[in-house]
């Protein structure tokens, strides 16, 4: 059952029911406006992440700003954004099963879908998928650039299977993809600048082994929030597949710059916003935002400018704000923004957006794919 | 957006679309049927907590095999349980904000509603809406039974603010919630047995107390799926709340029992069904079930009855299941069952549970309080 929406346009922020997805427009757009930048300065196409956002209000705001087009990670967000009018998606990960393909090839009308492939057998079923929707489909090679978790070894292995496609009736290679996702994590700027060198030197080398065999790369994608300027300055990524940056969380504000400082591209647009339900135990106030209301996967959320404030401990619907006797306590009713640790996982558990610009409700937008993980 | 539901009755478990969330029909019902035998040996009521399946179907078998009501943590859970035929709910927790409320009181016309207080200003707020709505509401003085969450200090702060509520015209004294929530995953029965004890001599102390003033207590409320036993034995607990025992969770299978044997009295019947998506990286199959897919605040789930997989990592949407040469490696397209570690905010991710029973698809049940944290 969808959520009732939380608040109404024109409302304060301080009105919003909770807890409740809050984005700060100001910053959002900031984000937006700020990556469209770096896009255009390197001449590298972004087609941002909707893995991140779920939203086609978001991708539209993206492709206003010269994005491509968006990458998706499932079929049932594919569904929402070609529904929602998105014209050019990438599956930028492995579809396995009839069924799966049969949906995407059946987006293939009125929008452009592409998507990837790690094995052979998952070639020969695009062709039987796509063959029987009487389409042809894009599909990209994935290759390991060094995360060790989906893709072909560079050079061979990735030449074989890309030939598999191009000799396939009703597929066309579309390219590579070659995102890192571990790197987008590691905390010293010259870790992750060192390992997409690497990832952009298997990329390079079997784009030039495909171009022995005659087959060109229309895209060779990869970057996140984390590393997208050494993608952007390798010379052989072509697409940007960032999400976070138009959100960012707690997470990606450790990583760290060449200075040793926190990187400052961007700025923290999306908020838990919670209510102090509970104000009963000594020292602690107890807000109703828990394990359901954000991820934990990456830590506890932190609480939006209180570094007074502190979240020691999560349950279900429940959130342990710890604060010292120094500080002015919060209030039972008290509303917090709190800053997800994660915003992916995060995002997927509310279907509402509320826009806030200077404390005042401007829009919702729905999280249109919120739980199409099949 | 509601997700498109994975499977059709009739299909096998092989034919369910991924990731899906699985019920075992006939764990779940030998679940139902024990807790049950638990409750009517005992002669404690049983109110299942609606927290961890958030289903008007399941609170309705629950109620035929003699459950007196359900538990809910939020308003927005409450509204599916009534909307949904559940008769009588008690909101286990404290409800802070005056839209929340009214949408409370708004149930009262289809069902018996309660809620629960640790404030005195939550007493007046709850008499305002009451007012409001010309209904008269029953509230519980949640106590701090040793959890240090929610809940007043047992004794005089509990016997008055339970005055003020019978003083209040629209308000009951509708009892003590009492409930222990870190009790529950204490991993030694003799511990469990230690600290239920001590909850219970705090809940008996007040209701003395509360006597003496010439209040009675009609709920005594609290257990869970770990500690049950003992505040059935308790003499003064008159309601049980556990919820997970009708799915279970690898948590809760690491209580043990006095010989130190692990807890086996309920049945792992929930699961999340995932597929093996990628082959590519030596020694791992990727699944297409990651942090979107499951909680992992209690851990990574495990591979059912495949002692053999383990699965070592997850990211938003892939799992890594590493395998031994010695084992058969599991195959690209191959259905796996995993058992979340914690069941509650894993079932809140998905609209339909699918219920099999001995392979074959029988029903398909809306998670109608999925998401409804509000």
């Amino acid at each position: 059952m969808i959520q009732v929406p939380p608040a109404r346009p024109g409302q304060s922020e301080e009105e919003i029911d909770t807890p409740a997805l809050v984005v700060d427009l100001d910053a959002f757009e900031a984000n937006l406006d700020r990556m469209a930048e770096f896009s255009s300065a390197s001449g590298v196409a972004l087609r941002p992440h909707a893995k991140t956002h779920k939203s086609p209000v978001i991708a539209h705001w993206q492709m206003r700003r010269g994005a491509v087009g968006q990458c998706v990670q499932k079929v049932g967000e594919a569904e929402a954004l070609a529904w929602g009018g998105v014209p050019d998606i990438l599956v930028s990960n492995e579809v396995v099963g009839d069924a799966k393909l049969a949906r995407l090839l059946a987006l293939s009308g009125i929008a452009k879908v592409a998507v990837c492939v790690d094995d052979g057998a998952q070639v020969e079923a695009a062709e039987r998928a796509a063959d029987a929707a009487g389409r042809r489909l894009s599909v990209l090679v994935e290759i390991d650039v060094g995360a060790g978790r989906c893709g072909v070894q560079p050079g061979p292995p990735a030449v074989e299977l890309a030939q598999r496609i191009a000799g396939s009736p009703h597929l066309i290679f579309g390219g590579l993809q070659a995102y890192h996702g571990r790197a987008q994590h590691l905390r010293r700027e010259e870790e992750r600048e060192r390992v997409i060198a690497e990832a952009a030197a298997h990329a390079r080398r079997t784009v030039e082994q495909l171009r022995q065999v005659g087959l060109d790369c229309p895209i060779v994608g990869g970057g996140g929030t984390g590393t997208f300027p050494f993608e952007m300055a390798s010379g052989v990524y072509t697409e940007i597949q960032a999400g976070s940056y138009c959100f960012m969380d707690s997470d990606y504000a450790l990583n760290l710059d060449r200075s040793g400082a926190a990187v400052s591209t961007f700025r923290q647009a999306l908020f838990v916003l919670t209510t102090v339900m509970s104000r009963a135990a000594p020292g602690l106030a107890i807000c109703d935002a828990g394990h359901k209301a954000y991820g934990v996967d990456s830590g506890l959320p932190q609480v939006w400018r209180r570094p007074d404030l502190r979240l020691t401990g999560a349950s279900d619907e429940h959130g342990n704000i710890a604060f010292t006797p120094e500080t002015t306590a919060p209030k039972l009713g008290e509303k917090l923004r709190l800053v997800p640790s994660h915003c992916d996982p995060t995002v997927d558990r509310y279907d509402w957006y509320v826009g806030v610009r200077r404390g005042r409700v401007e829009c919702l937008w729905p999280v249109a794919a919120r739980g199409r993980m099949a």
